[in-house]
Formats: structure tokens, sequence, C-alpha cells
């Protein structure tokens, strides 16, 4: 193995975590594409007021699940902004973050007469955002877009940061663009009525904050996973605003993935082989990327001699959060092959994002050998 | 109709034109990733040692046509520079810039392993161009790519700037990416194998120059466009080199279509309406170009009061290059609607680049009945 940089806390500016609830909007730092990220029970008649870019077209992209819920609530939220607002709705599912997708929402916008200054809104989690996003960043060479994260998930991490995409049979996400929302508007109101599968799916993302960051917020939620847990609304609040600072603290520093960002990617390759190995859906993301953490922090005992009691401690917090830790089998070769289609990988090599001690994250490239010992360690 | 912005020469840095040859060569200024653009009758196995980063996996797009007379050439003039070379070739025509030949390059970018080192080429007219810069604009959000235009039209217009997509039956480009390539590499000797046709057609864009930003070049073109028929290497040299400066310094001034770079549009708002209402392929780009400036000059004297002088000119030029001067008929409500799809339109109005004076390009909202009245004069 050889550790080929080291993704340091220190290159980003980020206060230390408090579970005091700061009082200011969140925002996210890229100059003249800075962009605010609203968190908390929102008040949805505002949504409006808060665009800086108003009038026009307005086109809500969600998914059935999603729309049912919240869709109505948002057009009417919408139309005091804009001159015209419309709807399309998606099947809901990973295996819908395709290319076929993607042709509806652009046949769509063209039926719609949609010029540059139409705005797409995002209704939804992770997939929802990801794919409309994406169709934002090529419809017309680019048009704005906002994010209404209904999931704890695209909450705490997709919704923020621009990245968009859709998935390949031969791995997620390779296809895709930068490309930065005008607005995350973040309603806790919204996970009211998730699904405690996804809500817990949602918890692996936050959890993911603490090895690779800031280990104060690890032990805050060792603390409150309980209160969490019921989904008390305070606890949500901190769990999702100091989810949200460390990705816009990472993500300004490094827009485009240059080093840094990759923190954000732990547990995520031996997560992403999981989910693609198995088909998507049979795993969830985040209970994917909850296995990966574990057999992440393996294979950084082997090759950077991380000490044995953070993985213990992410072991326990994974359970009380109610999500998988042992991985379904699967052919070894093809969890190396997906691994290698990883689009951190160079040249055919893997490279993971380990641990050197709590809290600090290097990018190494560490043998297949030792990766699948990392593999069965965590696999039923 | 309205004025709406003044697209003026002293917006960009464009010394006077000469038809003196310079030996330095062009590059576009975009600070950190500003790029070369070579001109001549270039020996292409200098091409890999021009590259700045070398490497890893080529992948070669074209199409049958082009890569019958170039890739193997290209092929063997990378083999040096790079560990693994693989070619894939598309099938010719604009109607391949679909969403079809973009997943077809996509799956075999993710057939060949390749990571975010790849580099792509684009060997061949825009067609190839735009696609495979599409290509490598969302590949793994993002890789580089390398134009070699070999085209009259695509070394003098498509290569050169970062704009790429595909289309949709809704009309041209659509959908697509701001992507810059590394470099351009326009060798005028693969102009010898051109049809008469799409030579005459990549004049259209030649000429196109004039009327937005430099009568002199206008002036020269009419005395030269002899030697240029005739291929003259000395001609092509000034007339290929004259428009990628007039282009780079346009692009460096506004990347993103703010603003000035919309007089690169002049006559593509007729022009593409005539390609898509005629279907792809009826007419040429450059064709439908050329008799959408005749147009848009005819809408000039209506709306801007520009004299009728330069129209004679342009006629007369287009005539001399080969190309037609009359549209087929098409049904004017269709024409109105694909003009509204056009990407310049806003809200329902249609925008249109036309000219004070000559050299001095305005955008304008022009009334429909003003607009088709100008497509009446210049329609069979």
């Amino acid at each position: 193995m050889s550790a080929l940089m080291s993704l340091g806390y220190d290159q980003m500016q980020l206060a230390p975590f408090s579970a005091a609830l700061a009082q200011q909007a969140l925002s996210i730092d890229f100059g003249t594409r800075s962009y605010p990220i609203e968190i908390g029970l929102l008040d949805w008649r505002e949504l409006g007021l808060r665009l800086t870019h108003r009038g026009g077209l307005a086109v809500v992209v969600t998914n059935a699940t999603v729309g049912a819920h919240h869709g109505l609530r948002l057009r009417v939220a919408l139309q005091t902004a804009f001159t015209e607002v419309r709807e399309l709705v998606l099947p809901d599912g990973e295996t819908f973050k395709s290319w076929t997708s993607l042709q509806s929402i652009q046949d769509a916008l063209a039926q719609a007469g949609a010029d540059r200054k139409v705005t797409l809104f995002a209704l939804g989690g992770g997939v929802i955002g990801d794919l409309t996003g994406f169709a934002a960043a090529t419809w017309m060479r680019g048009v704005r877009f906002v994010q209404v994260p209904t999931t704890l998930l695209a909450q705490v991490d997709s919704s923020v940061g621009g990245k968009t995409g859709i998935n390949l049979e031969a791995g997620k996400n390779l296809v895709g663009a930068f490309h930065q929302p005008a607005a995350v508007w973040a309603d806790l109101g919204t996970l009211k009525t998730l699904p405690t599968r996804e809500f817990s799916a949602g918890l692996a993302e936050v959890i993911k904050y603490g090895p690779v960051a800031d280990m104060a917020f690890f032990a805050w939620l060792e603390d409150n996973m309980g209160l969490l847990l019921q989904r008390d609304e305070r606890a949500l609040a901190v769990a999702v605003r100091r989810s949200c600072e460390i990705k816009a603290a990472v993500v300004a520093a490094d827009e485009y993935e240059g080093g840094l960002r990759a923190i954000l990617n732990f547990g995520h390759t031996f997560g992403h082989a999981l989910e693609a190995g198995l088909g998507y859906g049979e795993l969830l993301h985040g209970e994917a990327v909850g296995i990966g953490m574990l057999m992440a922090c393996s294979l950084s005992s082997t090759c950077l001699g991380l000490e044995a009691g953070l993985l213990a401690r992410l072991h326990k917090l994974l359970v009380m959060a109610g999500l998988p830790v042992r991985a379904p089998r699967m052919p070894e070769d093809r969890f190396l092959a997906l691994m290698r289609g990883d689009k951190k990988s160079q040249a055919g090599k893997v490279r993971y994002v380990l641990l050197s001690r709590p809290g600090v994250a290097q990018l190494v490239e560490a043998s297949d050998e030792s990766a699948l010992a990392a593999v069965r360690t965590h696999t039923v």
C-alpha cells in the first residue's frame, strides 16, 4: 500500500462542533456562486421570497411517493414567485437514476418551452436531486435549479455540493456534472413521513462525518442517537446542520474533488461495489455505505495502524442507528472489478479513503488482498 | 422591436486583421484553462509531444468516413504518448448527434475501463466534436479532450470555444455543456479530402465573422474567395487563423454567452429553424447559416436601418462560395415555433443577432411579422 495524500481537517475552514443551534442561515461559499442552505421546520410559503431569481417557468421534478406528500405544497408555494409552474413525476427508486429518466426530463422541458431562464426544483431524495441537477446542468448547457431534499440522506449529503449524475450498468454516477444549486431548502418536517429504513440509511451519512472530520460530533451522535431515532426536532436540527456545515466547508475548499473532497467518500468505494454488485435496491445507499465504513476501518487498521477502538465504536453506533453491519456474500472477483471502476481509481489501482486515526483521513492505494480481507471481516 | 444589448467589437481584445501570417501558435486565454490552437500543415507525429498531459488511456472518437482517412494516422501518433489507444467509430451524419451516440461513447468508456485520467480525441467535423466534447464533459463529471477538426466548419468554429452537446427532436444543441478542450489540432491538410459541398458550407461560418466583427477580413474574403475555393494553403491558413482569432477573442471575453458571444450566432436563429424544420441533413449547417445571414441582414434593415449595400455584398460572396442563397419553402408557423425554441429566446420572445452597421451587432427582439417578411425575401 502507499499513502498518496493526506486529507486534512486543516485544509478547510470549519468552526468546532457545538450542539447549540446557530441562528443565522447556513451558506456555502463559492464566491459569486454562493448559495443558502435553509435548515429547520420551514414555512414553504416563504420559499418563493427567499429565491434571488424569480419569474418565468418553474419545473418541479419529483417521484410518485414524495410528490403525493409534498408536490401540491411546493407548487402552491412557487405560484407566487413564478409565472408558470409545472410538475414532472418520475417513478421512485435508484434504478430510475438512468438515461431514460434524464431524457424524459429533457423532453418535458422541451415540451414546456423551457428557455435558459427556467428554474428546476428537485423535490425528493438523492436520486431525484442528482437526476434533476444533471438535467439542469445540461439543459441548454446549464440552467438554475433548487434542491428541496425530503430524505435525511439528501438533506445531509447529496443536496449540498453540486455533484449530479446518473448510474450506468458499469457503476454508479459514472456520467454527470458538477453543477451547484441556487439554493437548498431542507425542511426537517419532511423527515416525519420518511420510512424507518430510509431514515436509518440517512443516518449512515451523518455518522460518516465523524471519522473523517469531527470526532466531537461523533461523540454527540453516540449520546443522542436515541433522540434522533425518535426524530426529535432539536436533535435533527443539530445533526443536519452540522453535517451540512462539514460538507460545505469541504466542498468550498475543493469543489472538483482534487483532494480533500474525497473524505466525503469514506466507506463509499466498498459501498458502491456492494450496491452495484447486489443490484441497486438490494441495499440502500446508506446501508451499503455503513458496511463500507466498517470495511474501510478494518483496512485502515491493516494499512495505517488505526486503533481498534474506532471500529468497535462505529459498529455499535451503526447498530444503534438500525443499520446492517454485515454484507451479503458476493463473488470476490466481481467485488474487485467494481471497485476498480470507482471514480477515484487510477490506472486500475483502487484508491481508498482510510483513517490514520479517528478524525484524520488519507487517500491510500491498498493491495487487493488486504482489501478483500477487510471485505471478508464484514461479510455474513 | 427593441434593441436589448449592443454586442461590441470593443468588448474583446482583437488585433486588426492582417493577411500576413503570424509565426506564433494561437492560443485561447482562459487563465489556467488556456489552450493552444495549432493551425497549418501539421506533422501529426508531433501531436503527442504538444500535449501537456500524456499517458494512460486515449480514446479516439470518429465517424466511418473520417476514420477511414485519418484514423490510423492519429492512433499511430498517439501511441508514443499514451499507454493504450482505442478507437470508437460512429455512423456519419448530423442525425447521429443524439442520445444514442452519447450513450454509445459512455458505454465504450466504461468497457475500456476509462478513469478520470482518460483523454478523448474528437476526430472529425462538428458532430463528432460536439458529441465527443459532451461525452468528455460528463464522463465521471468531466475529463480531458482534444479537438482534431477535419472539416472547415469545425476548424473555424465548432472546435474552438467549448460548446458541446446533442440535438433533440425539438431543436439543435438543446442538451449540452460548456467544456473547453485541452488543445485544438487543425491540420489544413485534412481539408484536401473534404467534399466540395461541405467545404462551401464551412465557408459560410468563415464569412460570418465579417459582418459581426471584422469587415477588413470580409473584404479580404471578397478578394480571395477564388484562392480559397482552390484550397490554396496560404489563403486557407489566413482564413482559418483569422476565424479562430476572432472566435477566441469573443469566447475569452464571454465564455458562457452572457452577451458578446451571441454575435457568433449571427444567422443561426433562422438557420437552426431551417435545419430542424427541413429535417437534419436536407441543408448542411453552414448552408442554412448562409441563408440565415441573408434573412438576418434583411431583418436588420427593417429593425436597425442597416444599409442595403451589405446584403448585396453578402449575397454575392455566398454565391461565389458556392452556397445556396434561397431557402426551400417551409410552413411559417413551424418556422416561428422553431425559432421560439432557440436558446437565445426568453419568455417566448425570439431574439435575433442583427447588425446596426457592417461589423457591429446587437441583440434584438423583433416582431414575428417582420421576421417572417425577412424569411419570405430569401425563400424560393
